[in-house]
């Protein structure tokens, strides 16, 4: 098939800001071309994304909705490149034999009923937006098959929503080192913002009396120089890595932190974490749950409970390397994604007319 | 031609926050069916607009435009009935063989591309959302003639708005009563809001030594709270007033004045008044200066000038009142807006395919 791929319109591909969206799309692509399929991406201009058929379109990009979480309205910018993103989708979607959305925004979802060739869409945020969020449901309940998850946890916080496809996300293992030995320090990898909680990982790290290896890029700024303040003695910094320089961090940790204060549709930095040997300890919410497997891959904690995180990083020595690069592989692989999202495009695209009208 | 008229989503049709809108909507039906054409409007649930084909959709009403000028974004609310409304307008498309907007909105701008009936739109407002300026911008360099404007006053406040075509708008001059006597007070009709500029019409009548009658429902709770308080011995509120009673007091008024703050794309009050006899006093500012002739329709005065504007009141008497009634028969009558309709429909249905592609 002839699938479109629609970026997120927050920032261009490749930037610090979008590192997991941009990784979302690399390996959704590369799952799906491994299926046989012909990918295009569409993404702001700006975007990069080496070996992959891409378009790019000019505009304004969409704030944040991760960082406006709760907001009444779904915001609509000048010349909003989301919707110059979409225009092109209907100019050239008979070239298509589905598109897939990626963008968790609220013209997408409403969009869906413009289109002849079937809108599908990839949930990878829980309910930030009220707007977004019920537009989600109602495709849910007028298409048959067309939204996927990427987490149960997601779904459950997705309360409207009918019936969504489970389609996990999946790594190419072959960039990720399996790294046995991981005999260093405590790392945390993310975006910097409030919700990833980045503040609690400091606090636990300063209970061991030891520095947090931080990799990330700093989305809010008054937000990071409240952290440099408070913490900066005992920050070990290396800012946003590219994935190469990524997992060789997150392999030579012996443990990574998780401690986010929203509930993740998907923890990318989890199972990265894992396929370079490195056990997780993570509060037990969102997808972490999901993802962390308690006592074989990491440690789940009471969410917020800083003491019990510095104790079960205590007894990580507990968790064989091993079997946390081998959950990955079973799980999290490029294949495994590969014939999650081929199953979902099966229904998806059986299933296209309407329910009702 | 079967024509599907789209109606404000700021509120239900007869509501008196929607008075010039629903006014709008009644005149464009009348205009248009007394042309042969079929109309049906479509408007949010709770619309009352009698002896018209009327379909209503349940939503959120969008927040006004008109006093939140200036904003950033457009806002998307959850469950927006403006949103439902186009979803029905896609699902009956091939019911109608014209789609003409009426709402001040980005949405049905950007949704122009995604039908096959042509969809026009006659813009009502000016430059008060940055987001749908630019859109209507869009649609009227992509598409021969789908965009009107009311004057051209309007038309200059829309920058990049390509050739836009003038449809002024008409009223049925059987429900206004002309009124030779004219013998009463000063008067003020509209919707009571910041930028529709009250306070100056009191100050105004003030400065006469006489109330201020007044019509118009409260839009702006603060706003209104705070003219009572400075305003409230010399106000003679009436309270908001179907088309029949507010035509025998704007007929009794001897001048009626227009004191806006905003650029008004039409002044639906100017002609109200003029058709019934009564001169009016208005500001030079947006569509007034189209709609009254200096010296012979009333007076206009530069914008924020109130001592001019009370000596023009004191000079009204010099205006011949059938010369006003006289004008709107000319330039603003149901036939008149008839014809300007069938003209806009026979250029946008003849160059209804994109200009590129």
């Amino acid at each position: 098939m002839r699938i479109l791929l629609m970026a997120t319109p927050v920032a261009p591909l490749g930037a610090g800001k979008t590192g997991g969206v941009t990784l979302h799309i690399k390996n959704a692509a590369a799952a799906l071309a491994s299926r046989g399929h012909h990918v295009t991406v569409m993404a702001p201009d700006g975007s990069v994304l080496p070996g992959v058929d891409l378009v790019t379109l000019p505009g304004t990009c969409q704030p944040s909705l991760a960082s406006e979480a709760g907001e009444e309205f779904y915001p609509i910018p000048e010349n909003s490149v989301l919707g110059a993103m979409w225009h092109a989708a209907l100019a050239r979607q008979s070239d298509h034999d589905a598109i897939i959305n990626i963008a968790h925004d609220w013209l997408p979802y409403y969009l869906t009923d413009f289109f002849q060739t079937p809108v599908l869409h990839m949930v990878n945020m829980t309910d930030v937006n009220a707007p977004t969020t019920a537009e989600i449901a109602r495709v849910s309940n007028r298409y048959e098959a067309r939204i996927a998850v990427m987490t149960q946890a997601q779904a459950e916080r997705l309360g409207g929503v009918k019936d969504p496809i489970l389609v996990s996300f999946g790594l190419d293992l072959s960039v990720y080192e399996f790294n046995s030995d991981g005999q260093g320090g405590v790392a945390w990898a993310g975006r910097i913002s409030p919700e990833k909680g980045l503040e609690d990982a400091l606090a636990i790290a300063r209970d061991l009396a030891e520095p947090l290896i931080v990799a990330g890029a700093v989305d809010d700024q008054t937000y990071w120089t409240r952290l440099t303040d408070e913490f900066g003695d005992s920050m070990d910094y290396r800012g946003f890595l590219a994935t190469p320089d990524l997992q060789s961090l997150l392999g030579q940790a012996r443990v990574v932190l998780q401690t986010q204060k929203w509930h993740e549709a998907f923890g990318i930095v989890t199972i990265e974490a894992m396929a370079c040997g490195t056990p997780v300890v993570a509060y037990a919410r969102g997808a972490n749950q999901e993802l962390v497997i308690d006592g074989v891959t990491g440690f789940l904690v009471t969410p917020g409970d800083k003491a019990a995180a510095a104790q079960a990083v205590s007894r990580i020595a507990g968790i064989d390397r091993a079997a946390c690069r081998h959950a990955v592989a079973q799980r999290f692989s490029l294949p495994a994604y590969g014939e999650n999202l081929q199953n979902w495009l099966d229904q998806a695209l059986s299933g296209q007319r309407p329910k009702t009208a």
